[in-house]
């Protein structure tokens, strides 16, 4: 029933530990130190500049084992995980983000600018003269957001030179520009056109700013389903940040294996009373709601692979099982490989770090709701 | 576009202070505390206890205004939310949950026992014993949790009285029986069933108990839609939570009206750049994914009632806009209604108090990732 074409839950190597007051998050360190090689061995083989996006795992003791791998610097969405990393002494960080420096904000900013060095982005002239008021002289340096395709954000790849030379106008450094393939999310998608279209707009964008006289040095891109597809030549900076755990989507997108998966969430069944079915006590609070059309259910449970998460509650998961399927018993524990790792790791205060089904640690989610 | 029948979003009378870094929870104090009063105000007419569920406020400064109009303790979801209480010197406590008791977890309740007044659930013989071994002689109540149509957790009404027996004979004092109506989370529901559907199985189950002979003391439904049309006679209690701050799905529903809103995201326009649409800061991580199938887009926004919340990423809130209407500028702040104000409460480390649209105050959300 859950089963994705291309995820085989059994293959997912996370062994959780004995005794867990679930439920919670368990990160199997082998695994993630490998992600964490693979990544920059695919990086430095390509000669790509990896800077692994912080929103992931949101925990320095991560971020500190990216950086010994090779990486210059961390990306991050918020200044709150800027403040973070630098407070844990990660002194170069790019806040890929468009940002709109409000007094609050622009305070923080310059702050930081003070302790670290310090990227923004903005995608119009208007969001750079606005940065350039606030943080002129400060060094910090900006990077232009381009819209590749994923219409979110970002200004249209040619229009690159004409927001750098407003920026450059305000007094900032340009540094370059950047952009995020999230179509790539999507079964086939990487493949057949985000990792394209992020070089396609990159390139225009960067001949834009040569054409105002600004050479764009750092051309950034950015997903897990599309950084190891990129092409060589224009690229110079990939962003991606889910590799380093992988999760179910990631998995059944083919952007990791199910084998690559070092984190899934522990959760004890608490109740069997209605049948034809199990509940876990890792709810929406737990394991958040984020499930693409493509994906089936709220979760896959490697230990029982038939059952699907229909429900999720603040607290509660249901468990729908078929006919004659095996069904837990109250109080066993059981993994559940989330949908979506991010939300995940953002809802705890902490994981359990396990290696061969042993805790070998515990790690504070150090960005934990570093959403401002 | 946005608008949904019968939810006036201009209606909302939460008004944003200046100067806010976003994104961040604004509650309006006098909203709130209109809520508090109109539904204590409203369970006191009808004879029947008021316990607050904490999942929803999170915060001690709000359960104290709930003691403080007339409730002689609160609900709550999970252990961590118990000891936050306990910590906040609220002393009765209902952990309206099937617990099952793992060492970890036992050894938390037996501590809880000693500082504080504790019922918990159960909905199952088995998860009467293993509480009874975990707490018998600790002073901890049962309540036998029963399902009444939500297909959630619960026995089958019927089935109360012997798994009432069997806390019992476990050691465990038993208070009474509990549900609540989930089916009630859907327009007209409520009124067409839900709230009779409570009624109709703890009136079962309130009759297994006394044939087994053990009375139920306590009789206790809740949620926000159903706690104002439960009838008189069968329920002694309610549990709703949401009614301190509404939603949009809780105006939708009719369970509240726009103008009791008393919470809303203020949250900053980061990016234009893209036509037809504007993008917001607050993000899933803000404001989480929870989208009923009824409702159209991840909240509504008074100041722009005609666009809609398409897309929800990390960070960035899609906001599509219909041709000709009105688009902010960057750095424009709005209010966002959320679509479902609890996992919103949990993702901030605090809120903003405001009073006719000035700050009169910060909280702490005391219980944030509690969720263990």
């Amino acid at each position: 029933m859950s089963s994705e074409p291309g995820f085989d839950a059994g293959a997912v190597r996370v062994r959780l530990p004995d005794g867990l007051d679930t439920p919670v998050t368990v990160i199997d360190i082998d695994v993630m130190e490998a992600n964490i090689r693979a990544m920059a061995d695919a990086m430095t083989a390509r000669g790509v500049t990896l800077r692994p996006h912080f929103k992931t795992p949101k925990m320095a003791q991560v971020a500190r084992r990216q950086l010994a791998a090779g990486s210059p610097g961390v990306t991050c969405a918020t200044i709150g995980e800027a403040e973070v990393l630098a407070d844990a002494g990660i002194a170069d960080v790019f806040i890929a983000y468009p940002l709109w420096p409000s007094a609050a904000k622009a305070a923080r900013l310059r702050s930081l600018c003070e302790r670290i060095e310090l990227k923004v982005g903005v995608d119009s002239a208007a969001a750079a003269a606005a940065v350039g008021k606030a943080l002129a002289g400060a060094g910090a340096q900006v990077l232009v957001e381009v819209d590749c395709g994923n219409r979110r954000t970002g200004a249209a790849p040619a229009d690159a030179g004409p927001i750098a030379a407003a920026a450059a106008a305000a007094g900032l450094a340009v540094a370059g520009v950047f952009t995020h393939g999230g179509q790539g999310y999507a079964p086939g998608e990487a493949r057949r056109r985000a990792a394209r279209d992020e070089i396609a707009a990159l390139d225009r964008a960067a001949r834009s700013m040569a054409e105002h006289g600004l050479p764009a040095r750092t051309v950034s891109a950015g997903s897990t389903p599309t950084a190891v597809l990129s092409a060589r030549g224009v690229v110079t900076e990939e962003r991606p940040g889910t590799y380093v755990f992988g999760d179910r989507q990631q998995a059944v997108i083919g952007a990791c294996a199910p084998r690559d998966i070092a984190a899934v969430v522990a959760a004890t069944v608490v109740s069997t009373a209605v049948p034809g079915q199990f509940v876990l006590d890792a709810g929406a609070k737990t394991l958040a709601k984020d499930r693409p059309s493509w994906l089936t259910g709220h979760g896959a449970i490697p230990g029982h692979p038939e059952a699907v998460i229909t429900r999720l509650y603040d607290h509660h998961a249901v468990c729908e099982l078929p006919a004659g399927a095996r069904r837990p018993s109250p109080g066993d524990v059981v993994a559940v490989v989330p949908n979506h790792i991010c939300p995940v790791i953002n809802l705890a205060a902490d994981v359990v770090v396990a290696r061969a089904g042993a805790q070998v640690g515990r790690w504070t989610v150090d960005a934990r709701l570093c959403s401002r």
